[in-house]
């Protein structure tokens, strides 16, 4: 068996998210994992068939999409990298793509090894509409001030207890992580915010840009942040925003 | 009645093309129209319902795309130009977007008047898969030889009889065109042809798409084109390519 690390696209759009879960069948995970099956039952069709397990990076909510997810998994296949990554391919739906597939050393655990992440949420505003990347994007009322945005932004980087940010309630885990950078660009109609950390909470991306999108709107003022972070209380920060407006774009190791 | 110039968007995967047709439903026009019908009954609630017809600058086919389609249509309305178009975007299916919505001069007619069209068709090729612009590009199995392409195009360029690339076997009407460039762009996996004309008979640009790809497969030769513009027949050009890798870019006056 070698350990072989992927990275894959996916919209997100008709997705549980990532993680397979109980009676909930269409999921990243278990779309990879049976065309995985299927391959190394094809290649051994004598052999008790093998219950294979796709290790991600980390876990997207439902809906929301990745542009470069990392992963690794256990194979036992004869098949060279490009043909594993050509079958998989061939028998993903066309919202799933694998764009990597490399042998790497045993010791590579895509979750554990990760030491940081980019997200992107992707933000649309006008008195038309985003009809080529509807599915990508959140489309807002009317503009927000962005720069009010980036003071608030500016105020939640830095290493803090986001535990006002997390959509867990049962969150039992450390809280405390890294946010270094979240910058705020601005082209034509679209606003996209990326997140940059070693790692999230749970809806950390979407319940931050719920709580950015209020100080765009004036419901909340920058300088609120601090004490938002100290009270520790998802209650008091902004609603989880829409997940298809989110993105994961890279996982560093 | 005041005449408005209006600019649509639109994503054609799911509708039978830009003009209606007898027992199918969904099209762009179709859609259009109703909208309008539905704002203009609002309005006059005790006038008896005027059937409004939406002039498109063209006809585009089945699951082909537009970013600027322009039309024109006769409204009885109070309605600021403004307010017409965020009553249609706020009725219409998310996959049409009304980008523009001006009074013009009585005589605008936008078919008449058109002098011009850009079409761009999108291809795609590569190990992976273009998972968040499938639905408006056309996978390749492999890459084509481009500048064979290139040769083909020049050669299919200026004012000819496009007869062999007619898709209406009927067609009466003159089959003379300028097309004046065909420009083939690379960028990444992607290969974008745009195709400028003053106009372009049913299926062309699909047809020439589909004699450049037999010519980037080695399959036919560029200096085969303009025996095949002579031969004024279209059994002797290339398959029409899949429609969704096509998109109207614009409409000159």
């Amino acid at each position: 068996m070698k350990n072989y690390k992927m990275i894959v696209s996916y919209d997100g759009t008709r997705y549980f998210g990532w993680e397979h879960q109980p009676g909930k069948d269409l999921t990243i995970q278990g779309k990879l994992e049976s065309v995985l099956e299927e391959m190394e039952a094809g290649e051994h069709p004598d052999a008790e068939r093998r219950r294979i397990t796709v290790i991600g990076a980390g876990r997207t909510d439902a809906g929301v999409h990745a542009r470069a997810m990392t992963c690794n998994v256990l194979l036992e296949t004869e098949k060279t990298e490009a043909q594993i990554q050509a079958y998989m391919n061939r028998y993903l739906p066309e919202d799933i793509s694998v764009n990597e597939v490399k042998i790497c050393a045993d010791r590579f655990h895509s979750r554990f090894k990760a030491t940081g992440k980019t997200y992107r949420y992707t933000l649309w505003y006008g008195a038309s509409r985003p009809v080529f990347d509807r599915k990508y994007v959140t489309v807002l009322e009317k503009k927000p001030d962005v720069e009010k945005m980036r003071e608030a932004a500016e105020l939640l980087t830095g290493m803090h207890d986001y535990k006002s940010f997390c959509g867990n309630p049962k969150m039992k885990k450390e809280t405390i992580r890294v946010v270094d950078t979240i910058r705020i660009e601005e082209s034509g109609n679209y606003i996209r915010i990326y997140f940059h950390g070693n790692g999230f909470l749970q809806n950390m991306v979407r319940i931050m840009t719920g709580t950015l999108l209020e100080v765009g709107y004036g419901k909340r003022e920058p300088s609120e942040m601090p004490a938002l972070l100290e009270a520790r209380n998802r209650r008091l920060a902004g609603p989880t925003a829409p997940p298809q407006g989110l993105t994961l774009m890279k996982v560093d190791y």
